[in-house]
């Protein structure tokens, strides 16, 4: 059989599953999520030296530190594994619940009811994690998922879909509820992208370039994010010592996330009195700064001159852009123009500023006061996540079961008929 | 200027009003609505010397009657197009709405708010009305519009809009916020569904042709329907004499929209008692029957031969598909698989059946016991509508102010950092 015949039986098996899975009872997803969790520490096993076989393969081929750590699995990984399977088993089964019930004139009831969203693809890449997460985020919403995971990660994510995908067999959720690509190569995306008849939403995770691919080939609808170019803006009626602390947490507690920051925006009110020491701190942990003409002015040398580019860089990396503004105008200008409608912050003591910040910055979560390192499914509530949204439809920020269903209106009459 | 450079500044300055019109009070933005009504009316010689225009240039093509009827504007179109204007202002205004607040153990407060879409493009067909309709829609929604109407509405469209957008020079709404696209030829769309730098969403209003091309070309996320092939299955525990008048109303009260019946699917148990009367019923009002064998078998020769096509053809006219089966579980995999997600009915007696039905149906708007012909934004009470969604994502059904918003997160902390 062709990979393209293989991938569309494998869809048209999970659209079926997908409208059985849709009438399920919380209960038999929640037990099932339970067993998931029990199957993946019974089996680490076998999970562990498959994933043994990636590990091997990428250090053959000369893969980067960073890769490999990704795709590493030790006992500790495995058991927050089947803790997130527990965790989104506890989780409001957001499928039946009545958004808005309303009566019309006529008497019809209607009900605005949350559904499942139907087939769910998810094209990832070299976290293993990956695959059980978005499985059990898209049973507790009621979806079928085809994963599509990277090829570096192969072995690991077989292993942990046929230890999940065998829990289903005592159970009365269909088997191909839960779906792998049986291909870790590229040409498998782009056949999955097309089969837009069978499924409902792709969701892309990975770097930029993927994403890019993605959203271009895909006449499924995407939701997605490219990049995370997130500020933090302090203005000059901030605290400047929690300002501080939260402008080093956002750059340096994981620099490698979409969530940390890459600008620092300085009000320059206290730009003389808040940079130097401020920058001093970053450079000590091993900060690059690249700093405005005014930010240089104040510092001197030891920061690199800006270019126009910086301003739109995701560094993803221990280097960091610092612009002084003359007022939060130019702040919000400058996110609006520059951001990615991701995450920023201000930092003041101000409300009505805070506000004003809130209500004009374009992004899908702000702050005030507080580190943009929070957006993130389980800092959120959510449980978990199957990614973060800077799209505007559909969903925006963290997203977890809630924004993987759809809703449909109920209608209820006794015989209305249109005048 | 070119027609891109032309189409590039006007978006651009609609994404800077845009900033602006997501702040601006819900006071302002009725009182402008206000004024807009009133504007209509003062100004309806204006506008309907314009429609001559337009409609002596129809008749001179040779267009036909329907398209002439909806290109036709006169005193109680104008009257209806200033009432949806006045509607519109007495709505809820949907931003600033906080969808949910929750608090987590670290004491961060996250507040979900309801905010504008930013730039919404609309592109539809022949009718002027949908130029004031939309241009109201979004203002009270927060978002910027650009309006592409079809080049058979250009002079009575550009005499709309003039009003319109005149009326804001007394408003602190910027001029930008409304614009209509200034040339009603095709390359103009082209132009339009790539500029996602600037555009957020995409609504296109019209014929499946026109919907398929900007589904194809667009770059901007798109939320639309192709076509309504709706059902009503009438049970063997139906009153069949409301399943009569439901049945005769969905198909014959305005074939021609996308919420009319298509296919009428009857219980086996009760397709003798039934369907010789409603098929008179039908054939008296002018509708072509094409059935299945059994219905065939049971009215005889009077009786077209549905093919396999017709299940999923919308007829738009006065044509009805006739299919007899054997349980409510084939009638469910008959809409599933042949319809379009947009509006189904059950007629029946028994609750427990309905509830059935209404899980498993896969579509936007599912009805007990009413005609299909109510899924429509001021039937569901959403003041007017600026299209119906069968898409999934973001919007199901009648899309009003709500369906064009998305949210933010507003997270208020107190120096909090990620540990």
């Amino acid at each position: 059989m062709s990979l393209k015949d293989n991938i569309l039986n494998l869809v048209k098996a999970a659209k079926k599953a997908s409208r059985e899975l849709a009438v399920i009872s919380t209960r038999q997803k929640d037990e099932a999520l339970c067993k998931m969790a029990s199957a993946l520490l019974s089996r680490k096993k076998y999970i562990l030296s498959e994933n043994k076989k990636d590990l091997l393969a990428a250090q053959n081929q000369g893969y980067s530190t960073a890769l490999i750590d990704r795709l590493t699995l030790n006992e500790k990984r495995i058991k927050e594994m089947a803790d997130c399977l527990l965790e989104t088993a506890k989780l409001k089964d957001p499928v039946g619940e009545v958004i808005r019930t309303f009566k019309r004139p006529n008497g019809l009831i209607i009900r605005k009811v949350r559904t499942p969203i139907g087939v769910i693809g998810i094209i990832y890449e070299s976290r293993p994690n990956v695959t059980s997460d978005c499985i059990g985020l898209c049973l507790k919403s009621g979806n079928a998922v085809i994963l599509k995971g990277g090829k570096e990660a192969l072995h690991s994510n077989e292993a942990i879909f046929k230890v999940l995908q065998g829990v289903l067999k005592k159970t009365k959720i269909p088997l191909s509820a839960i779906n792998l690509v049986p291909s870790a190569d590229r040409p498998a995306v782009n056949i999955l992208l097309k089969m837009d008849k069978y499924v409902d939403l792709i969701i892309p995770r990975g770097g930029e370039a993927l994403i890019r691919v993605v959203a271009k080939e895909s006449t499924i609808p995407v939701v997605k994010h490219y990049k995370g170019v997130c500020h933090t803006f302090v203005s000059d009626k901030a605290d400047l010592s929690m300002a501080c602390k939260i402008c080093f947490n956002a750059k340096v507690q994981k620099p490698g996330v979409c969530n940390a920051m890459e600008t620092m925006l300085v009000h320059k009110g206290i730009a003389k009195k808040f940079l130097p020491q401020m920058i001093r701190d970053f450079q000590m942990a091993g900060v690059e700064i690249r700093g405005c003409p005014e930010t240089r002015r104040i510092i001197g040398d030891g920061v690199k001159a800006a270019i126009e580019e910086d301003w739109s860089e995701e560094y993803l990396d221990l280097i960091l852009s610092v612009k002084v503004v003359k007022d939060i105008k130019e702040a919000i200008e400058h996110i609006n123009q520059y951001g990615t409608q991701h995450s920023d912050t201000i930092v003041t003591k101000d409300k009505k500023e805070a506000q004003e910040f809130l209500n004009r910055v374009d992004s899908a979560c702000l702050y005030v006061n507080a580190s943009t390192r929070f957006t993130d499914g389980y800092q959120f509530g959510f449980g978990a996540e199957v990614g973060i949204s800077t799209d505007k439809l559909h969903a925006r920020g963290p997203m977890a079961v809630e924004e993987l269903t759809t809703y449909k209106y109920m209608v209820y009459g006794q015989g209305q008929i249109r005048k």
